[in-house]
This record gives structure tokens, C-alpha cells and sequence, in this order.
């Protein structure tokens, strides 16, 4: 389960499996989304199965996040996404019903997000080969003219911001498939992004990484961006947005917010001359109203994430092996 | 079992709950690809998933169809195959040496159809929720200027071309799942088409319609474009190249070789004027050397397929409920 996690398990797999076997050097890029030209157009494309359980969950269901995952991957490449693909494999006994309303949700998602599914396959499997409904979407959008954004382009200096609370998603789909409670209920945070980088970037085109940190969390983006990059990141804990629900459950359940899932977030980093204003465009969307500096990148420490703690230590943010709740997406 | 086969199941899935759910006319249009505009740029955009069991075949693997028959149905809208997107979802204890040898095929079939694999993803589902290895691909490819290709342009009086043998596919998979012999091997036809429909492009522009016959074989891709187009097709039975070993196997085992899959072969509607030289293009490129005409367009039972028989009499070809075969690709 742990090479599904989006940590260093499923890093090892992509690096010394996937990669080599499929050749090439668009994939080596690693950012959320591949860059490709075609017939002139600048395209962000970019696929994600899910295979979240429970199918339905407070905030959502698999039907929102097959469209605002992979909506929210071309979002992080500064495209405007405009196109999806969807995949279902149904498991034979699957109800009809079931079926048609993960589609209801996943069309509502779309025209939410602005795009067209535009081309669809079923497939269906034997009762016990599958899991209810499998998705997968792939999506195309374009990257205007001037717009360079992935992992590589982190440079010391950048300041980090979170564009709100963080840890929601995960702890959403735990509470409701382990049938805790929590006091109050905690709603994934699934959501399309792509306006809110929209309104980044009418004040800054030169941002330099964007991400969304879903699997493994804000820890395994920041990671991935400080391992592409060569950089350091220093996060200042306290700043860190972890609502205290979010925070109490996780202190129930042993786990670490910084690793727990996020479905409707993104992490930016944006050179320091920008970063008032990019902050003030992003409090004023309603995807960003939370959105807070986190820390700086730096050239201490490259490659490895360390954050200062409220009691004047440092501790290092390791890259994950695994996920620490298999299926969240 | 039968949602999943390809035939009036599916149809009416997507019909009466996808299409309606998603909304939009781009999907509407049901070719094996959408066409879509992206910066100026005209593109195809298809996606399968693949659960084929099992996961190796005489002739391939679930590697190869996953990019064959993706590229496959981007080449059908007369597309130039460029880049494809590739979602795994790997059951839970599956060898890794298993999925090392399926990207590696996957790999070498992309480097064959001449497209780049740009963007992946890979979940883990616990063990008995999966069936080993799915797979999702979508493609997209550039259709060049003046390329108008799809179901609805069948028109009377075109000359139905079958690019060679049909039914080897379905029932190589059959051999091997069921653990029949046949006296000879039958093997799998998969194989990538594009560089097959350039040639023919080559020497007619004015294609009507290409598909390939894949699950619910070809008696299903003929009465889809019957039904889109609103034309009756008549087929010469005798004329229909199913080579004996197929035969024979259909014959042992109750099947109709026009309801078997094929993933190497297309079928053509060509204005008549043009069809001999389109022939004569096809049976001078290696994955076409079996071309031939096999019926012909016409007014009568519009949104029919009828077969003259040997005997001098008719049958109507119908639209299979569901698939003969489950998971043949």
C-alpha cells in the first residue's frame, strides 16, 4: 500500500520502474502536470486515478475529486484547465443508482471548475476484482504565453505561502471511514483551484512553483520541490494553518497535519518582492481567504525541509515513506 | 458484466446516464475520440482503461493495448498520436517484477506508435479490491487541417473497408483464459494504426469514417455508425476475412466472429470514387496487407447492418446486448 502513498515509496517506483521502462524526458520533470506543445499550443496534460474510500464523504465525493484533482494539477502549471477525460471501472453488482450519482457529482464538479468532459470509457470487472468505482480522469488545458511555474524553479529568497487550513481532506475520509467523531464534523476541503491562480497571477506572472499538496501532504510537496529544486525550506511551525479540529484529531489519531491530505490548497513560491501582493489577491478569492506565509526558501540545508519550532528548535520534515491512510484519493 | 461489453449495455450507460450527467455536446458526437480546440490547435482526446485478464497473451500484453489502443482511437479521427497520460491502479501484493514487465511493454509500444508517454499516476487498492494491474491511458494527438472524420459522415453509396482479419484478439484471449488449444496459436492483433491511416490519407483526404473494432467486434462499430449516421450498411458475408483458425475456434465455441474483438484492425468508409486506391494504399502497408472491401453504404434500412449470406439470403447484423467475452481489453 505504502507505493500508492505518494511518498518515497511511490517516488522509488516512479524513478527506478516507470521511468526508465517509459523513456523519455517530459516525465523526468516530475511537476503535477506534464508540459507539451502541439500543432503551436502550449498544453499542461496531466491524469490521476481515484479510488478514495468511502465513495461519498463529509465534503465530497469521488466524483469532485476526479474533477478538482486533476483540474487543480493543470491549475499548478499556471494552465486554464478546459478539457477532461473520464475513465470509470465499475465493479460488476455496483449499483446503477450509485453509479449516476458519482456522475451527477462529477458533472456538477465540472461546470463548477469551468471544463468540458469531453471523451469517457467504461469498463467493468468481476465482483471481487474491484472496489465499487474506480476514476480516472486526464486533463488538458493551455499555459499562456510568459508562464513557467514547476518544482526547478524554487530559488532562495522565494517566500512559501499556503493559500489556508491545511489536513482537512484527510482527516474528512478518516473520521468517516473509521465512524469517529470528532465534535464537530470536519469537511474536506475539496475544491477547484484554478481561478485562485488566476487571481495570483494577475498580480505576479513570475510565480515560480505552484502545487497542490494531496497524497503525503504539505511535508511530501514540500519536499518534492526542495529534492527538484536544490533548495532548502525553513517553515516557521507556528504559522502553520492547522485548525484545531483538524489538530485534536490528529493528536487523537497520532498523526502529523503536515502529512495529512489536502484536496482544495496550494502551496506557492513567490520571489519576496511579490509576495504582499500575491498574499493580499489570494485572501481576497474565496479559495484563499486563509492563505498565510509559511516560511522562505533558502540555501541552508538544500534539499531537505526544516521547521523552526515554537520553542526556538529546529527539527527536520522528512519526505514520508509511505501515506499514513492508504485511499484518501 | 454486460455495462462493460461494448454493446446497447454500454450505450445506453453513457447515453442515458454519463452524457446527461456531464452535460456538453462534445461528448455527444460518441466518436472513439473528441475533437477539441485548444490554442488554435485541433486536437483528438480519447481515453480507455484496460483490465484485461489475463495480464500477458499470446501477442501482447495489457502494456501493449494499453497504448495501441489509445493511439488507436486518436488515429481513427485521422489524428497524429502524440502524447499519452498512463494511470496505474496496482492491487495490493501484486509482484513488482509483474508491473516492471508491464510498463516495460507499455514503454517499448509507445516508442513503436511513435508517442510520448508525458504524465502517470499509480494507486495502490488493498488486496481484493483490484484484479492485479488496471490501466488508464488517454492520448492526444493534432488533426491536421481539412481532416473531417467521424461516424455521422457515412454516406450512401461508400465503400466499407476492413483493414485484415478480423476476431484474432478476443479470441487469443479466450485460448489462453480458458486454457483451449486450437491446434494453431492464435495470436493477438494488437498493433498501432496511425502510421496505417497516414498512408491512407495519403492518397485520400476525404476519409468518411474510421474505427477500430475492438470490444463488441465489428458488427458493434458497424451498427454504431449505421445508427450516427442514419444509413443502412449491407455486408457481403463471403467477403468478410476471418481466417480459419478463428473460424474454427467461433465455431467450437458458439461465438460470432463479428462480435470479436479486434485491437489491430479498422474498418473504413470511403467514398466510392476514391476506394480503389485507398485499397491498394492499405494493402501496401504492413498492418493493412489484408485489406478488403466488404460491403457498401447505402439508403435502404437506414440504422441497419445486413449481411447478403452465401446462400443468397440477408440476415440482419444486430447490436449485441453485451460483450461475448468480458475483459478482453
Amino acid at each position: 500500500m505504502g507505493h500508492g502513498g505518494g511518498g518515497q515509496l511511490s517516488a522509488e517506483l516512479v524513478e527506478h520502474l516507470f521511468a526508465p521502462a517509459f523513456g523519455g524526458d517530459v516525465l523526468a520533470e516530475l511537476g503535477d502536470s506534464a508540459t507539451v506543445t502541439l500543432g503551436g499550443a502550449r498544453l499542461a496534460f496531466s491524469t490521476d486515478s481515484y479510488v478514495v474510500r468511502p465513495l461519498f464523504f463529509p465534503g465530497g465525493s469521488i466524483g469532485d475529486l476526479a474533477v478538482n484533482g486533476t483540474v487543480n494539477d493543470l491549475a499548478m502549471m499556471g494552465a486554464t484547465p478546459a478539457y477532461l477525460s473520464c475513465g470509470f471501472i465499475l465493479e460488476e453488482g455496483v449499483e446503477l443508482a450509485t453509479v449516476g450519482r458519482v456522475a451527477e457529482a462529477l458533472g456538477a464538479a465540472a461546470r463548477a471548475a469551468g471544463v468540458v468532459v469531453a471523451t469517457g470509457d467504461t469498463k467493468v470487472v468481476d465482483a471481487g476484482h474491484g472496489d465499487g468505482i474506480f476514476i480516472n480522469t486526464a486533463g488538458i488545458g493551455l499555459i499562456p504565453d510568459g508562464i513557467d511555474i514547476r518544482p526547478r524553479r524554487a530559488a532562495p529568497g522565494d517566500v512559501v505561502i499556503v493559500s489556508g487550513p491545511i489536513g482537512e481532506h484527510g482527516v474528512a475520509i478518516m473520521s468517516v471511514r473509521e465512524g469517529l467523531e470528532f465534535g464537530v464534523e470536519i469537511v474536506s476541503d475539496t475544491a477547484p483551484l484554478a481561478s485562485l491562480v488566476q487571481a495570483m497571477l494577475n498580480v505576479c506572472r513570475d510565480l515560480h512553483v505552484l502545487r497542490d499538496p494531496t497524497r503525503g501532504g504539505l511535508a511530501t510537496s514540500l519536499n518534492e520541490i526542495a529534492s527538484a529544486a536544490g533548495v532548502g525550506i525553513t517553515l516557521r511551525e507556528r504559522a502553520l494553518p492547522v485548525p484545531d479540529s483538524v489538530a485534536n484529531a490528529c493528536a487523537f489519531l497520532g498523526l502529523d497535519p503536515l502529512y495529512v491530505a489536502n484536496e482544495g490548497k496550494l502551496v506557492a513560491f513567490v520571489p519576496p518582492e511579490h509576495a504582499d501582493e500575491v498574499l493580499a489577491a489570494m485572501r481576497a478569492h474565496p479559495r484563499g481567504r486563509g492563505a498565510v506565509a509559511i516560511g522562505t526558501c533558502t540555501t541552508d540545508h538544500p534539499g531537505m525541509v526544516v521547521a523552526s519550532t515554537g520553542l526556538g528548535g529546529t527539527r527536520v520534515v522528512d519526505m514520508p515513506l509511505g501515506e499514513q491512510l492508504p485511499r484518501i484519493c
